[in-house]
């Protein structure tokens, strides 16, 4: 019989990291998607991932704006309340089999707490996985919620039977962002002028001679220190004074304070080798960041699809603390010479080899394999 | 300097087992307390906990109003995220210096994430125990999320520790219920008449001359068979015949077959020997069950505060599974036969002991000691 | 080419007084239907319209809880605004080209502002009229935000003209109630035996005998007073001791007050003449009413549908006050003297003939008609 | 005894607009002011009115984030549902005996519904005037919610009257923003240099050699157009080329087309005789407008302030459709030459008289004085 998998995307990145397997289920003939985009997926702020996901050929079954302004810590979790009264009633009429959620963002507790309070079997996928930050709590807050695992590595997998879930509903499937690095790497290289396609705002440079990428969010416990955070980056990339694509960051509390850095930064003069963009297709960025000198910043996109790719990464503060690293990455305080010296130092050695850390570039089959046979089960407990 | 510990009370039964811990933060010379009384805890239908609360000397800060009618699985989510929406507002304008939320209900889910999101130290009272339901998910979950642990058992607290929590943020206080079971025992006996101070339908007794107590609530996860399930028990006190106390359940989705039971069997007129109570002040109750022959259903009363009055218990299902037990316990399936035989067996054995198991009358000052003094820090990770 | 006629259903009477407008937009070929049932008519205790809107052949497109526990103005407020957020939500995944709204209950604030902040034209069914306590202000506020008014008399046209809108944008159709009350006496008599069929509680009666039916509403900004209300009415019924069909009465702030007062009153085992049901599908419901001597209480029904039926009603208190009133009305207050004196005058005259101040019968083919061709036009100003 | 009088206040612009009366009611021995701040005021990005007011001297009972992220006409709505439901949350614990609200922006309907609700009599600020949009729907619905109307002209107490509203519930105060303007010509001229105090970006200019001001808000019903509209304003100002204080538009559904087309105009360079503010304090903005050449734009203060002021007023579009006009004010359609034209019309005739259309610069004080000895009642009807 086909079971109904229900997938909520509730921001461009988890879109990105999930999008094999939403291929996968949907090509699956035993399964049935059903796609609900909500909160920062919807806005124009962020990336309007909505448009990319109906472009790129998903039917969205329904659409939930959920996200309050303020962006902060107050407006996160009202967001998130107001997300979870929704999604329980688009649950309660999609009827789903299963529901999935993604990784750790603030607002997926909203997806896990209204699946598993209406008892249907919650998966989560990217559990078992470390960091720093509120994004800790809520990974394994869902952990406990979620009934099926679907894990990255063995590291993750032993972490979550360690928490107390039973080994037979924990399943190392791989990382699908890995799936969409996989197809970047057989399709290279980029395709046009991203200059003249994707926007954004500053110089146009000439790719072929080099360029940084940056990408940095906020880091919500430290929401009054992210303009200082971001001040830092900003004056390591004017002094390194190399062609640089600087990434606009997610909805997150604090993002405001790095926002108004970049802003003042810019209105200042001092950015003249940036141009920013909001952001690409995922696959296009993969291949940006594949022919890039480094990546910069504290993105997760820089410890897992750069391990596979061989992307040097120069990760910077705590937000991907505990996170499993691949040789690709040198971790660096927030301090503008640290930065300066770790890109000089990726700049000068060979590009890094690809590692299969986070997957093979399999994970969206293995996934959708996965969702048509496990057993679909609500009640559990601790095994200890 | 004075903390701001904010307590949100969401229901009855939670107001009993917190109150010597609230009476302890008043009195405590470096606390101040902040109330809030949410939920079932403002409704006439589940024993108007607010006015209790109130002529027991407590101010109450603010009343939150969160549970939507359906009593079903997807109101239960959708109360969550009202509450949680409006818990946030309530914490933004009170602005406390540490949030505590108690054990697993359901929307206790609301004050965790409310807090946890908002960087305010969430202690957990009453994590680490394992039982049935939906419970189960959402208790460990708050473990998740929460920042200070204060359990009642020492194998809760290690069970804490192997979900990977720091050891020296998880305190045994014991139960602040079994404080209320202290002072119960010492202020021994009931005052007056019950039938005439607590109104209630049905029959009045002579409880000099014994007497059963019932209290059974549905069990979330099994929600079409509440009905079924509280037959048996109905049955069994049917058949019985000796004068019984029945409490009625809590709010939780799945009542609304418990209570088309009991209302129908009541019809039908078989249950001449049953007094119906929506609830009792907590210390004249604890003293009618210390009184009683035994308690029959499935509460936590009769496994954590019956254990310590040594008042033997008949626990009918899966609600308490996996809770630690005292010797007062005796388990039994949904069969009113089963029930019936339990209940002759422990009226044929002379009466359990007291069992420290959960406390020894003092957690309450513990906890308000604990609070005052426990380092406040919102960053953590898995300790593996 | 087709248009999208989004109607919202809050509660049981809605559905009945919009049947044979959902019954010709659903056939209409230039109309297609999408039907939101939320609010009290999901739920049991309210007589789970949505249960019968399906089994009379609707296809329900949405299902929304929003009703919050609690019954009182401030739970009221709350569900009023959860529901706007959420058909917010239900009316930008539905893309209707107009939304119905009908009368002027709390919660049909929600869809009124929800269509009229979209954009989406708004239609009002039963504006113009004149009542008492809340909903006249509700009424009217719908007035100034729908575009288009269909109303049941030419009294109400005019009224809705003084206040401001258009006169071409006010229709007459008449009230959809009346064709069910049309289609009651073309169907005459009752089928089957309604206490076998229909349930509830109290004795049987034999009801070639005559009876008398009780249908009465908190009113609400009489809060505290409801059960003082009821309770003259219960007293008259037990006086009157004629047998009598009494009906549970809807979700508003105050019900607690009312059905407490007959919770009471039937323990105290004063009402031996009386039966209650939740509700009978509506054309028996009317041709109960057809058979029966009197209806008393404060329902619109009684104005409404027994004008054309030409049965006697004693309308009790201001609950109607204003509403335009047919021969078959004698208004009393809250006095069981009053009541039995007007049951008694009622009794010794012969039955009223039946009046079209309300409708002809063919008001929902004349509404879908009117949605198939009226100008969809969203911007409107005060017409002085 | 005193009257706790609860103001809601959503907006920088209405609390300019009310100001006075919130001093008159602070300063009123028969009144305590209770002040909610909410939506946009909590914001930066629409000038953070709360630190405003904290820092004039009054203290902020609550506050409530309430606008979601999207800034389309489905978020509007849901915003305003979600500031219902805690809106009445706020009343339900502050209990004041009368809920003030002002004019006619989509987020009042949740002050007006939480208050008409829950029988707090409601009072309502600047009704009965005539204008475009959804507004107008907005400000006439709430006058059928509300108990008492406290007007600015005769032409819009008529208006009120006719609606059916009794005539001794309606008041002619005058409007409270006409007294900050008063208070601004008193104290005359403006302090220090505004580019310094309230920075924004764009050159600074010498303000003693003429300049015009632009404030030009998104039409909500003409959401798609927002950004045609606001580059004929754009292209006017760049060709007029005569140094310009621009002030960023309220949050509304549409102004991410009016933001976007400010920020890409600036981008492309020909904003050079352009400084762009997001606002300052009223008084200070009004001695600016007191000291310009006109004022462009469709704010209300172009037709309100500006009226008492004398200063030349180019209103563009249907924003301000029916509002009563001084002698101040040339309206054009949104073209560029239309505005050009009109500017330079307005600088080669004398500055127009004071006009007492909007009040006389007492209206705090008569606002207060009327909130202290209004009859209060909630219960109405429709006086035809």
């Amino acid at each position: 019989m086909t079971r109904n998998v229900c997938v909520v995307i509730t921001a461009r990145p988890s879109y990105s990291r999930v999008k094999s397997a939403l291929q996968a289920i949907q090509q699956h003939k035993d399964l049935k998607l059903q796609l609900v985009v909500a909160a920062s997926a919807l806005l124009d702020l962020y990336g309007n991932a909505v448009k990319v996901i109906e472009k790129e050929g998903f039917k969205v079954d329904r659409q939930v704006y959920m996200i309050l302004e303020g962006e902060n810590l107050v407006t996160s979790a009202k967001s998130t309340g107001f997300g979870l009264a929704e999604l329980a009633t688009v649950f309660d009429n999609l009827k789903p089999d299963m529901v999935v959620t993604i990784a750790d963002r603030f607002e997926t507790m909203a997806t896990a707490v209204a699946a598993s309070y209406m008892n249907i079997p919650l998966v989560h996928l990217q559990g078992g996985e470390v960091t720093g930050s509120i994004d800790e709590k809520v990974r394994h807050a869902i952990t406990k919620l979620a009934d099926i695992h679907l894990v990255c590595t063995s590291r993750a997998r032993e972490r979550v039977i360690r928490m107390g879930e039973k080994p037979e509903a924990v399943y190392v499937t791989g990382c699908p962002s890995i799936d969409i690095a996989h197809e970047a790497l057989q399709t290279m290289p980029l395709v046009g002028d991203i200059f003249s396609l994707y926007g954004g705002v500053g110089p146009r440079f000439d790719l072929s001679k080099g360029y940084l990428v940056v990408m940095q969010h906020p880091v919500t416990t430290e929401y009054k220190e992210s303009r200082l955070h971001i001040e830092e980056t900003l004056k390591a990339v004017a002094q390194l004074n190399i062609p640089t694509l600087w990434f606009w960051p997610n909805v997150d509390a604090g993002s405001d304070g790095t926002s108004k850095g970049i802003r003042a930064f810019r209105e200042s003069g001092q950015l003249k080798n940036v141009h920013f963009f909001k952001n690409l297709p995922p696959v296009e960025f993969l291949k940006l960041l594949k022919g890039s000198h480094a990546i910069i910043g504290n993105s997760s996109v820089a410890i897992r699809e750069c391990s596979y790719l061989g992307v040097p990464a120069i990760n910077i503060g705590t937000r991907q603390f505990g996170r499993e690293r691949g040789q690709n990455v040198l971790d660096v305080g927030y301090n503008h010479q640290e930065i300066i010296k770790a890109v000089h130092r990726h700049m000068q050695n060979p590009k890094p080899a690809t590692d299969l850390l986070y997957g093979d570039g399999q994970a969206g089959k293995r996934i959708a394999d996965c969702l048509a046979k496990v057993p679909l089960n609500i009640e559990k407990h601790l095994t200890y």
